[in-house]
C-alpha cells in the first residue's frame, strides 16, 4: 500500500476530527488532505517523478507533516534532513541522495546559499514559512503560495501515483556518530506494517492526541506521522523543543500520548516549572532514540502521573525493536518491581523477531548476565543503503540484520542493552558497558547527565572515563563521584578520569556523540 | 515473515500461558511449540519441500491449529478441505492442488477411500484421533504417534524454513457457490498483515479466550489462529458446530471473543436454553460470512449482553474487508442508533482501502441510495487463484479486486452491502436486493430463517422468490407473509413464491446455497 491511504483513510472516515494544530490553528482531516494533494500537485508541477528523490530541511510544523503525505501522494522518496548539519555535510547527502527539489524552511537560506555554492543536483527549493525573507540559492517559491494556488484551481479530484509496498518511501541518512552519512531506505511496507504494530502495541485511536516535539525529521518521531494519521487521531507540533514550551504544549493541548528523547526528557522533569501542571490527559510517555538512567524513569513517573515505556529502534528499523511493554501478570507486581520492567529495554516489537546471539550465532541464554547481539528481522527492516551494496551487505548476517548493540537478556523475554559493541571498554581484560556506570553515576543528586567512555591506556589497554554535567547549584569533585561509584561498582567499571562540563555533544537527534569525549579536555 | 515466527513469540514471551484447550485437556504455548516443531519435522520426514501444498480434511481441533502452524514452519502450502464436500469434489481439489500429502480426521477413512480410488497425487495419509480404527486409503500413519515419535527423539532446536512474505501460506478453495472450485492463494504477508489489523481493530490481548466454532477450514474463523496465538490468547475448539454445545462452550471456558456465522448466531440465540447463563467473559461477538438480519443482532445483544460487530470479508482477502465497529462520536448515540450501525457491513478494515463504484470505477455518493460495486486492496489482498491466470486477470482492474458485491455507502463511511452482484433479482426493470426482504422477512415472529431468490419470469424477467423456515410451534401462510412485507415494502419487492422448508440448504461453511432454491419445491 501507498502510505498515502493512511491519510485518505482519516480524511474519508474522521473528516471533521482534527488533524493538526500549529500555533493555535486548527486543519482537519478533510482540509489536510485537500493540502497534501494540492502540495502532491506541485511536486508533480516540478517534475517530481515516482522513485525521485525530494530533500526537506526544516523544523517540525504541519508542513513537515504534509511533506510526508504530499511525496507518498507522489510515488516520491522524501529525504528527511538533520537541522544540526554543517554545510559540507548537507552537500554531501544531497550529492548522494541526487534530490532536485529541497523544501526547507526560510531560516535556512543562509546556510543553503553556502551549501549550494558547490554544485548539488537541487534545482528548486520550496521555502517554507516567511516567503520572500531571504534571497533564494536556486530558483525558488513559497511553498504555502504554491499550495494556496493549487487549492484555487480547483483540488477535484486527486488519484495518488501507485506505487508497490516495496517502493521506496523515506530516506533517512544515519546521524554521522560513525563516521560518513549513509541513506537508510524505507520502504511503503516498512513504514505502514511499522505504523500498523504501534497501533496495535499502543492502542492508538482518534481519541490520542500527539505531540511532535521530537524532531520530526527523526523516526523516534516520525513514525507517528503515519500511525495517528491512520487512527484519525491528533498531531499538534513543537517547531523546536524547549523544556518549557514542551511542557506547556502537554499541558495546554491535552496531549496523550508522545516519544521523546532521554535528554529531552531529563530536562523536562527536572525543569523547576514541571510540577503543579495538569497532565490528566497523558497516558503514556514513550522514551528512545538513546538509553535513560532509572533515576530519569521515576522522576517521569513522579511529574507526569503517566504510564511510561522505554522504547528502542534504529533508523534501519522503522523505527521500533523494542517497548517495555509489562506482560499481563507483571502488571500485578509491586511498583519497584513494574519500575524495574519498564526500565529494560523492552520485549520484541510486535513486528519484529529477535534475537540475542553470541559470535556464532546462537542464542544466548536468558539469564541475564550472558551478553550476546540483538539480531532482528521482519516486514520492518530495510532493504539496505542507498546506493551502498557493501554496507548493505555487511549489516546483515544469514538473512537478519546485526544492530551492533549488546544485550543480555532475562527469564520473561525483555533484553536490556548494556552497551553498542563500538563502546564497550575492553580494560585489563574486562569488559565494562557503559551504561551500568551511567546508571550509577545518574543516582548521585549532583549529576544533571553523564556519559561514559573509554580512553587508550598503555597499561590496561583502555581505562573507563566520564563526563558529566553538574546540576545548577550543586557541587561535586572528581573525588567525591569516584567514591560513590566505588561503593556500588566493582573497582575495574570506577572511572579514573571524569571531566566536568557544561553540556554534553550531541547529534542533531539528541545522542550523545562519545566520540567527540574521547579527546580529554584542556587543563 | 513466516507466520511460525508468531507462535515463536508466543512461546518465548508467554511460554505458561495456555494455548489451547481441547476436551479440557490445556496445553500452554512453550508445549505447543514443541509439538509444532515435531509435526514440522514430520512433514519433512514425508518428504514435503518448502512450496508443496498439504492438505488437510479435519473438523476442529488442535491439531488443525497444528497443522497450520507446522505447515508454515515446514515451507509448506496448508490447503484446508470444507468437510461438506463430497468425493468427486474433493478429488477435484486434491487433483488441483497436487498435495502429495494428506492430513485427516479418521472418521473420513470412508470417503476418503472412495477419493483415491480414481488417482490422485496422494502418497500419505496422516491421521488424526482414533488411529487404526479404519483402514488407510493409502500409506497412513497416526499424526499423534507420529508427533509423540519426534518428540521422543528430542526436541532440539528447531528452525522454520526461511520463506519471504510472498511466499504462499495457504491454498482455500471457494466453496462453491460459483461452478468450479478455485484456489485462493493467500502469502504468509497476506495473512500476517491480516492478523495485525484485527489485533489493532479489536485489540486482542493475553487475556482473549477464542472460540473456534467456526469452522477452521474457514478464513472467517481461521485468521484468528494466528492472530490470538500472536497476542499471546488462548484458544478452545469445538469439534462440531451443535447449538448447546456451542452456548456450553462459551460459558465454561469463559470466551472472551469469537467469530460465528450468522446462521449459527440464529440458532444460538433462538435456542430455548440460550438464556440464563453466564456470558459475562464474552467481550464481543463478530459475525461474518453471510448477511445478518437486524432483529437477530437485537436477540444477539439481548441473549449475550455483549459487544456485537458485523463483518464482511472474501477468502481473497485473508478475510476482512469492514468492521462495523464505532467511530467515536457514534458511540454517544442512543442506543438503537448505534444498533443501526452496527448492523451495517461495516467501515473498512484497517489494512485495506476500499470503495464502491459505478460500471465506470468513479466512486458513488456516499448517499446510502446510490448502488455501486465494492473494490479493494491492499496488502491481504490474494496475489491469485491457482493455476488460474485467466481468472485473476478476470478479477482485478486496475488494481483493484472486484468484490462482485453491491453496495451502499452513508455519510460516515460506512458501507451496506444489498446483494450479490450476481443475486441481485431484475424484475420488470426494477432492481430489488435480496436482503432487503430477506431484512423484512426476519423480523416476521414465526420465522426462523429466511433466503430471498430470483426464479425466470416469462412477464417479468425474473420474480422475487422466498424460502422460508419456520420457527418450532408457530405457524404463517404465504399469503400471511405476502400481506407482512406487503405493509413493509413497494409491491415489485414483495415475494410472488414462499417455500416453506425444514432447512434452508448450505455450503460446508453455513452460506444458504441459493442456486438450491431456483429450482421450485415438488407439491
Amino acid at each position: 500500500m501507498n502510505l498515502w491511504s493512511t491519510l485518505e483513510r482519516a480524511a474519508r472516515l474522521h473528516p471533521r476530527n482534527v488533524a493538526v494544530v500549529e500555533d493555535g490553528r486548527s486543519t482537519d482531516y478533510a482540509r489536510l488532505r485537500a493540502r497534501c494533494a494540492a502540495f502532491a500537485r506541485v511536486l508533480r508541477a516540478h517534475g517530481v517523478r515516482p522513485g525521485e528523490r525530494v530533500s526537506i530541511l526544516a523544523w517540525n510544523g504541519q508542513a513537515f507533516l504534509e511533506a510526508y503525505y504530499a511525496a507518498a501522494g507522489a510515488g516520491a522518496v522524501l529525504n528527511p534532513l538533520n537541522v544540526r548539519l554543517v554545510a559540507r555535510e548537507l552537500r554531501e547527502i544531497l550529492a548522494d541522495c541526487g534530490a532536485r527539489l529541497l523544501i526547507a524552511d526560510s531560516g535556512f537560506a543562509e546556510l543553503l546559499r553556502e551549501v549550494v555554492a558547490a554544485p548539488t543536483a537541487v534545482e528548486h527549493v520550496l521555502w517554507i514559512g516567511a516567503e520572500g525573507s531571504t534571497g533564494a540559492p536556486e530558483r525558488g517559491a513559497s511553498l504555502e503560495r504554491s499550495i494556496a494556488a493549487e487549492l484555487e484551481r480547483g483540488a477535484g479530484a486527486w488519484t495518488p501515483d501507485t506505487v508497490a509496498g516495496d517502493a521506496l518511501a523515506h530516506l533517512y541518512y544515519t546521524s554521522g556518530t560513525t563516521g560518513r552519512a549513509k541513506g537508510v531506505m524505507l520502504t511503503h511496507r516498512n513504514v505502514s506494517v511499522h505504523a500498523l504494530a504501534t497501533l496495535f502495541e499502543l492502542g492508538l485511536g482518534e481519541r490520542d492526541t500527539w505531540a511532535h516535539v521530537a524532531p520530526m525529521f527523526h523516526l523516534a518521531d516520525a513514525w507517528a506521522t503515519f500511525a495517528i494519521t491512520w487512527a484519525g487521531g491528533r498531531h499538534v507540533v513543537l517547531p523546536r523543543f524547549e523544556p518549557v514550551a514542551a511542557l506547556e504544549l502537554m499541558e495546554r493541548e491535552r496531549v496523550t500520548i508522545t516519544n521523546l528523547i532521554p535528554t529531552m526528557l531529563n530536562l523536562m522533569v527536572r525543569h523547576p516549572s514541571a510540577r503543579g501542571r495538569d497532565y490528566r490527559s497523558l497516558r503514556l510517555v514513550l522514551s528512545g532514540g538513546a538509553p535513560i538512567a532509572p533515576q530519569v524513569v521515576r522522576e517521569i513517573l513522579d511529574v507526569f502521573g503517566c504510564d511510561y515505556v522505554q522504547t528502542y529502534g534504529m533508523t534501519e528499523t522503522s523505527p521500533y525493536l523494542t517497548l517495555s511493554l509489562l506482560k499481563d501478570h507483571l502488571r500485578a507486581l509491586p511498583a519497584e518491581e513494574q519500575l524495574a520492567y519498564k526500565c529494560k529495554t523492552g520485549r520484541p516489537f510486535a513486528a519484529v523477531e529477535l534475537q540475542v546471539v553470541d559470535a556464532e550465532g546462537r542464542e544466548i541464554p536468558g539469564d541475564e548476565r550472558t551478553v550476546g547481539e540483538i539480531r532482528v528481522r521482519g516486514e520492518t527492516v530495510t532493504p539496505g543503503y542507498w546506493n551502498r551494496p557493501e554496507e548493505t551487505a555487511a549489516a546483515f548476517r544469514d538473512g537478519w540484520l546485526m544492530t551492533g548493540d549488546l544485550a543480555v537478556i532475562d527469564g520473561e523475554g525483555y533484553v536490556t542493552i548494556v552497551d553498542r559493541k563500538k563502546d564497550m571498554i575492553l580494560t585489563g581484560g574486562e569488559n565494562v558497558y557503559s551504561t551500568e556506570v551511567e546508571h550509577v553515576l545518574y543516582e548521585h543528586p549532583a549529576i544533571l547527565e553523564a556519559a561514559v567512555f573509554a580512553r587508550p591506556d598503555a597499561l590496561w589497554g583502555e581505562r573507563v572515563c566520564a563526563a558529566v554535567v553538574l546540576r545548577l547549584g550543586t557541587n561535586a569533585n572528581a573525588e567525591e563521584l569516584a567514591a560513590f561509584c566505588r561503593a556500588r561498582l566493582a573497582g575495574y567499571k570506577v572511572p579514573r578520569e571524569i571531566d566536568f562540563l557544561a553540556s554534553l555533544p550531541r547529534t542533531g537527534s539528541g545522542k550523545i556523540l562519545k566520540r567527540a569525549l574521547r579527546e580529554p579536555v584542556a587543563g
